[in-house]
């Protein structure tokens, strides 16, 4: 979108110069602002009548619409303002704009936007907004508005404060019903004022009883008048002065929140009371620097510096910025859902997008918010137990989409019960955190625990085939959701068996290291002598459907009865196939949604032969249609790695700029967390050919014709890599952490030193 | 129930003699009273507290609850009726109650109720209720109150109107939010009143606009007093008298009922005031005796004599009896429900069950009730071509659930999308129709063009696999409804190949037979030279999963990596499997909910060697649960044809008194449709043995053990033979209709002419 207009002048912003209508909620996704703890949508604080949804989300703040089923809470707006100008009322809206500017600063996360106001009468007005959630103190928001009349001068109103009758829009997957329904979720518990500008507002969750409270403060440099406005769950400052022609009057509101989920937290209320005087006696310069400065270390860990093109510079930087602020880094009760804390389409549910797509990003820039990511898991075990014994099975089946309880979350059965390779996929996650942080204490205290109960629920729900000589799994539905439901799903299948064996060797690697951790282990889970060795088996023996000639992984037992289609055809008009075929017909026909079979071998990278991988790539490039931000990211992986260059730029563009340039339909409802995690294993596994090879991290580059260098750091078993990848060679060097370490790059085992590089041409 | 009280001592009449809450709402539905054109559940009229569906309703009455979909309507309550004595409102639960008796005859289809009531100050009062819904004339209803004060004098007051404040409850299938949303489905248009005692009500559907009018009228013989009573939506008459001890009133009330449904019919008031006064004129007496002859004549033709065993008897009569009252035989716009009018279940809708378990009792009782059946299929072509086309299919695909206009009433992929075999169902309904009447118009006019569409839709549902060297159909669900969704179901493949080659030899027919009709039809529907060429083709090399002996057909290509599994064990405490296991178990487990591959077997019967049906005999009985009403009837039959005659037998007992002993959970929600037919089918082709073989209709009866004698009537080709079968020998006699027939008895071709028999010991 707005990068276009300029031309990509600066890789560190997106900048929108027009306001547009039509695309006013996708705006909102993408101007986000979040630290994690909370976030918020993009929204025009000051209102207007245009699409908007003013969304404010907190992670792991879930509340129940039925029994059953919770959605992610619209928490009441703490940046509500409402202004008028001599009694005119300003939005964008309500009279004539101009030099309309709104610029997302991803450096330090800040979003500003200015405009200039004419009223029915001509009076000009220049307003400017800031607003930034901090990073350095995740309870505390700031937002700034800035009024200065131009050719008049006139009494000026701002109303600014907490709305919180906001409402949930329910987020159904059937588009007949989707969203109709709105869901009230709070209660008020108590409201009030203090000082001479500052309210609070507490409210409660009917169901999970979360209590939430903000409280504001709005400093205003000059005189004015003020008045206290409380209705129900609703409490808001009315200031009012006589502005001066050619003044210029800044308002500063300061929020702090606070919920009774924030741990050692028993008021909300009076927390972010006695919180919110430290923010504004710090004052905003110095707010600001905190979070500024805290936003310059997480850059120096995941920045990723792109020479050669600022558009995907930009991307990326955008990819990441969301991803960094979506994640509930300190919170290992909260996970991060399909659009981060920019919607509540899925209501904000973990899927397995988060172990697949996004954990490898904080593994290898974050580890701590890597492992509270599978602490979040390793905390739902319990129901994950009670799921597979539900379903007379041992061990822990996970649900396909996970909130507050791990209860399912999903209401389709041919999702819920049968896309249960989210299961194998958590404890890929697991398996691969451990080998990439080599964090003993994680494994030891839970690592090993997940991977058993994964493993035994895997035992319990294949079984041996005489038929086909081999463990089957009935009953599944794979990546491939156009898939009907089917049987022995090939990345079902060998994903449960790399679960098996992560087990075992897990077990093994407890047993060696640690022996009392081992006792309780065994203890708690009642691990037998004899179950490592069944997993093996199973594992060994676990079914996969193959071609005559045994090269070619069929995707599943049913998949070769579909109908072949004319997907060319299919694909020609840009839009998604749902849109144009009833499910009925996607289910029978041969297409497949997304990477399925390839995104198994990029996955399982080294358990194929380079001639799986084409006869793979041959037989199912064209049947995809890509209907999903899962889809090219993991294609354009695999076509570096056969040495497809220019086809796997062509994917890495179709998604790089996915919601940034609003290429997808559904960037109103969030931007997609799972495609920005894909983007970043697309550049580092992808364009620098990074894999991890027999416990060696490797590195095995190709740069696009357009970039002349690539740039990044990863932090690998306690060190931190500089990677410096240029078309004179490729660098690693050894910035953090102590003693040797041991790379591959281009397949030469090369040693980085500390303060040393290692460079292979 | 009731007749266990009995002893059977009377095999036309159902009788309650104790009152039960626990299953007041089984009893409704036992007890209902319908005339096809409507029906009314028997509830108590005059009201109590205890549960109580009062639910009346009228076939084709639909009514949208959302965009999509529709529900059966519960329309006014026209036997509305409050008594009170003396002041003390009096119903089963408002005094001490004795000499209660309620009794079904079904040789008429009247229902009569009486009990004694002694209120709080030792007032005793007899009551005697009767009711019944004219067979005669389906716009007429009759109830009839009588009412005697045994030991006082005191003043009584009936209230006694239509009630029209009724409402839905919605019927889904998921358990969370079953019968907790109620639908409002009526607006009134008028009400009034008329003569001494007369009033009426009409109201309109809110979505399908569907005027319903009632009038009634009630006459008393004795002295009272009477005063309109008019609320919204409730019209009704409050007669009150001073009655004295010892003597008898009798209250007759007339009901009259039209819809703007009702062919010719301009104003439904008008027609329904205007048709009171012919019911009222002709008294009491008259109505009765007409509605007793007309049941009469039923019952020569569909009734089924068994000597040796009442409590069979019974059975059998109570399943014709619901059968034939459920039924719109006079109206081709509207089907059987699966619970005909005895409750709202599955939304009233047609399922298979109306061809593939219904029909053939109407098909051999009343032909033109089974043509009526075909020709609301016919009527809904047009939406079944629509549905077929959004699927990118040639042809014509009916939908799972069918209700006013043909759209897909289910809501769930897995069986509105892949229970496909309907289908099939359908057209095999025609073609078995057509065989057994000789219906040439039917043929010509209708059923072909039937055939063709749907045989066009397989045409373009199935595609030839290379790997499996013939026609596959991927994504499907058989009639064993616990398998997920799977490809190649055996009995969906052969159904469909049927259709096809009925389709092929349809055409030839009507080539032969009718020049001109040909013409028509080729032009009307574009028949191509070539196409039935394609279809026997395809029919030809249909795919049918067989296991490496060849003998055993295997139900569907994902059956056998299902998980093995103790049935015997889940099936020991004789609850169905799906209360016990979630679905998501019950899909991948080895047990099968009701008769699948040995359904196919019945159905095409001529198509199975012997051996073939030994070997699935042999191996998916152990593995079937029967947990549905349509499963123990047709393994009765297929035990029958295998010589298995005492466990036949005992299927037939499982389900023969399956509703009115309430041995299945759910006869609250009405009584089973499927089933009734399926027994009709289990006497008539399981017992008696009858078939179609080779043209002839041909019988090779076994008696059970218990029955002494059979004897029944079926109508072929235009033909009524009476079939008579004893110890002794089988005796077919033809009683109506004109020249010789050859039938088959126990293999023996003999000749039926006028006025003979053809006995065969």
């Amino acid at each position: 979108m707005a990068s276009r207009a300029r031309k990509f002048d600066d890789t560190w912003c997106v900048v929108e110069e027009r306001f547009r209508q039509k695309s006013s909620l996708a705006a909102e996704s993408i101007f986000t602002m979040a630290n994690g703890y909370m976030g918020v949508r993009g929204f025009m604080e000051e209102g207007g009548d245009f699409p908007s949804e003013a969304g404010t989300y907190m992670s792991g703040v879930f509340d129940n619409y039925d029994k059953h089923y919770v959605d992610l809470v619209n928490v009441p707006n703490f940046l509500f303002t409402r202004i008028s100008v001599g009694g005119e009322v300003v939005n964008l809206t309500s009279g004539r704009i101009s030099c309309y500017r709104r610029v997302l600063d991803m450096r330090n996360a800040t979003l500003r936007r200015q405009f200039r106001f004419v009223d029915s009468t001509g009076r000009a007005t220049e307003l400017a907004f800031e607003r930034f959630l901090s990073m350095d103190d995740v309870h505390t928001a700031v937002q700034r508005l800035v009024v200065r009349p131009i050719n008049h001068s006139s009494k000026i109103e701002i109303v600014a404060g907490i709305d919180g009758t906001v409402t949930n829009i329910r987020q159904f997957d059937n588009p007949l019903i989707r969203d109709i329904i709105l869901d009230d979720h709070l209660d008020e518990v108590k409201k009030g004022a203090f000082g001479r500008n500052g309210g609070y507002l507490s409210v409660v969750t009917k169901h999970t009883a979360i209590e939430i409270a903000q409280a504001f403060s709005v400093e205003a440099g000059f005189g004015h008048s003020s008045r206290l406005i409380k209705r129900k769950r609703f409490v808001a400052r009315r200031l009012a002065w006589e502005a001066e022609r050619g003044g210029e009057y800044c308002l500063t509101k300061y929020v702090s929140v606070f919920s009774s989920r924030d741990r050692g937290v028993k008021s909300p209320v009076d927390r972010a009371l006695k919180h919110l005087s430290v923010a504004s006696g710090r004052g905003y310069e110095e707010v600001l620097r905190r979070h500024t400065s805290a936003w310059a270390g997480i850059w120096e860990d995941c920045d990723i510096v792109i020479k050669g093109s600022a558009s995907d510079q930009q991307a990326v930087r955008f990819n990441i910025y969301h991803l960094v602020c979506g994640n509930s880094r300190d919170d290992d009760r909260a996970s991060i859902g399909p659009r981060l804390l920019t919607h509540t389409r899925y209501k904000g549910c973990a899927f397995w997008d988060v172990e697949i797509f996004m954990l490898p990003f904080f593994i290898y820039t974050d580890p701590m918010a890597a492992r509270s990511l599978l602490m979040y898991r390793y905390h739902l075990l319990g129901a994950a137990r009670k799921r597979a014994s539900e379903g007379h099975l041992d061990g822990a089946q996970y649900p396909w989409m996970s909130a507050n309880d791990g209860s399912e979350q999903c209401q389709a059965w041919a999702y819920a019960d049968c896309e249960i390779h989210i299961t194998a996929d958590i404890a890929y996650g697991v398996e691969r955190y451990f080998l990439a942080t080599g964090d003993e204490d994680f494994m030891v205290r839970y690592g090993a625990e997940m991977l058993v109960e994964t493993a035994r629920y895997w035992a319990t729900r294949s079984h041996y085939s005489e038929e086909k000589r081999g463990y089957v799994i009935p009953v599944v539905k794979g990546p491939d959701e156009y898939c009907g439901v089917t049987s022995n799903n090939a990345f079902t299948n060998m994903m449960a068996a790399n679960n098996l064996r992560a087990a075992a060797k897990a077990v093994e690697f407890v047993r060696e290291k640690d022996a009392p951790g081992f006792r309780r282990l065994c203890r708690k889970i009642r691990l037998r002598d004899d179950e490592a060795a069944t997993w093996r088996k199973i594992a060994g023996k676990m079914y996969v459907n193959r071609d005559s000639g045994g090269e070619l992984i069929i995707q599943d037992d049913n998949f070769l009865d579909t109908t072949p289609w004319d997907v060319k055809g299919l694909m020609s008009d840009g839009r998604p196939a749902a849109d144009k075929l009833p499910y009925s017909m996607l289910h029978r026909i041969r297409i497949i949604k997304q990477a399925d079979v390839i995104l198994l071998m990029y996955l399982l990278n080294e358990r194929f032969t380079r001639e799986e991988k084409f006869a793979a790539w041959k037989f199912y490039l064209p049947l995809t249609v890509h209907d999903s931000s899962l889809s090219y990211n993991t294609h354009a992986i695999v076509a570096l790695e056969l040495g497809f260059h220019k086809l796997a730029y062509d994917f890495f563009r179709k998604t790089a700029r996915l919601d940034l340039d609003i290429k997808i339909g559904n960037t109103d409802k969030g931007v997609h967390a799972a495609s920005l995690g894909g983007l970043w294993q697309t550049v580092v596994n992808g364009f620098a050919g990074m894999r991890i090879r027999k416990g060696l991290l490797s590195f095995d580059p190709h740069l696009p014709k357009a970039w002349r260098s690539l740039v990044f750091h990863v932090r690998f078993r306690g060190r931190k890599l500089r990677v410096d990848v240029k078309r004179s060679g490729t660098n690693v060097v050894l910035v953090e952490g102590d003693g040797p370490v041991k790379v591959r790059v281009r397949g030469n085992k090369v040693t980085v030193k500390p303060g040393s590089g290692a460079a292979i041409r």
